[in-house]
């Protein structure tokens, strides 16, 4: 069994080995530049931890495992140009450096290549490997839809965000670690109870990310604490707050959000304080807690010896952002 | 065999039958919008038209037909964006009907959908298929990327141009009959050699596009004269002038093209009066003769029986604009 950070240097080294320096540059330099601003590389590692659990050949599984971060880097390259994003990473988004109509184009065939990477995989398991990743593909896209609708509509229930980021971002954790048993000859029960498993972890990922990005230290986050509540973005905690709210606690939540007059420092320590007020931060690490629980015990009932899980479970842990 | 009309028929049969009616509609309603638009299906009738010579089954060949269908529309979508283009088939384009960010997700999921009907072909042909569209594909973004790049770089030289085209339209039709022999279990060679016919194809095909562009009717052409010409496009026509233009000519094409005191009917008659000096349509004509001849001579090569060839030399000259 390969250690958390054996995987991790097994992925970056095959992306260190990968370069787009063809013609035509313009399309290709900022592919380069995309993937080499790096981040966690967490799909392509669930990917092989997966098939390394399952009793699989890591070494068959790289190029896939490729496939699904590129794809997921394509797919940051287009959501940064639909919210005008400026930043990527601390660098400036393609659309910044270079324009909307090179990250447009640079991101489709990212794209293509991401297909080109999940294609190399035993032509056995061909066919079932492209119907996951098509499926998965559909399903992001559909989140970042319903992610684009929450901005302009009104009433977003709570089981509608869930439903918002199951799609946006549990399906690719999910799928990134189907891939992997897939990859490793998994049974298919095995293969579907990581899916569930996956979907699970991805809820409590993406909620452990909301809740940072209002309570979170920013020297550990690397993101400015309170860019949501600077938004108005309908996370977790946002929609939680208004649902349990009342009277003046109400009023006062309502102004702070949509009060035009009221920006920076004073928005987010008057929301903050609210958010305490309501323990909303008590509620969404429960809920975390809840979706991490419910992954564990997807994880024991898969009933792998001790040896095998351990890296498994730390990586868990870690996609929790915690010490241990 | 089937007739050319029953081939169009079949396809757009299964078109009709292909409805995208579920949430998000956001994300649904500009990919039937898209789709429902039309156009010749020229790409899926070649795909059936190719598996049928070769003596395959057509109903096996139709998902992975229209998909190749799906991805011509996708890249359009998209390629509208980067045009900044108002209509598309005489209907408003994606972006100007909705928004530019609904045209890059609904692309994005059209490019999804292409593949998703790729993939619905026979197991043991999926490799080859998948790397076929993979491979497509990328070419078909780095041809639009020198499109793209043509528009600011000043010394852009027929033989580039060529390439351009090869890339950014050729190939799909190659790629287009080459699915279909290898949906009919071609051999390896003749699969070979009917991509390479339509990489001839498909050339002719463009320059025919550029020659009706600027000397086309207008009743038949089914876009105004001129649009090239207006827009100062760098095509075949253009660059051939450019080539063999001297002197007064020389200044007067250059004229013709950058003064922006001279627009509209003034510019598109001035420039086309020095294409019929300079023969500029003769030696277009003369170019798509010599693509299309080398078709030609492949197609021989090929060695069908005459029952099985007359509908595709058909198709072959429609495709040229001619009334046989």
């Amino acid at each position: 069994m390969h250690s958390l950070k054996s995987l991790h240097q097994r992925i970056s080294e095959a992306f260190s080995d990968t370069m787009f320096t063809q013609d035509p540059l313009q399309l290709y330099q900022p592919i380069t530049y995309t993937l080499e601003l790096g981040g966690k590389r967490l799909r392509p590692v669930l990917v092989l931890m997966s098939c390394e659990i399952f009793g699989g050949d890591i070494e068959k599984a790289i190029y896939p495992a490729m496939g699904l971060e590129i794809f997921h880097n394509f797919t940051l390259l287009h959501d940064d140009i639909m919210d005008n994003a400026p930043l990527r990473r601390g660098n400036k988004t393609v659309h910044q450096k270079w324009d909307t109509n090179t990250a447009i184009l640079s991101g489709d065939t990212m794209f293509v290549i991401a297909y080109e990477h999940v294609a190399k995989t035993d032509p056995a398991l061909l066919p079932q490997v492209l119907d996951l990743f098509n499926d998965t593909a559909r399903k992001v896209c559909e989140g970042q839809q319903y992610d684009m609708n929450f901005e302009t509509q009104a009433d977003v229930a709570i089981p509608d965000y869930m439903n918002m980021i199951r799609l946006k971002t549990a399906v690719l954790i999910a799928c990134s670690l189907k891939l992997g048993a897939i990859l490793a000859n998994a049974s298919d029960d095995d293969a579907t109870k990581i899916y569930d498993l996956g979907i699970e972890l991805g809820m409590a990922f993406q909620l452990q990310d909301d809740l940072l990005d209002a309570f979170g230290d920013t020297s550990k986050f690397g993101k400015t604490i309170g860019g949501d509540i600077a938004t108005n973005k309908k996370t977790f905690l946002f929609l939680k707050a208004f649902d349990l709210a009342k009277d003046d606690t109400l009023i006062k939540l309502t102004n702070y959000f949509y009060d035009k007059e009221i920006s920076g420092a004073e928005k987010t320590e008057g929301i903050l304080a609210i958010y305490r007020t309501l323990k909303i931060d008590e509620i969404t690490q429960r809920e975390i807690e809840f979706h991490h629980g419910k992954a564990m015990d997807i994880f024991r009932s898969l009933d792998f010896d001790e040896a095998n899980s351990s890296e498994m479970v730390e990586l868990m842990q870690e996609m929790l952002g915690r010490e241990k």
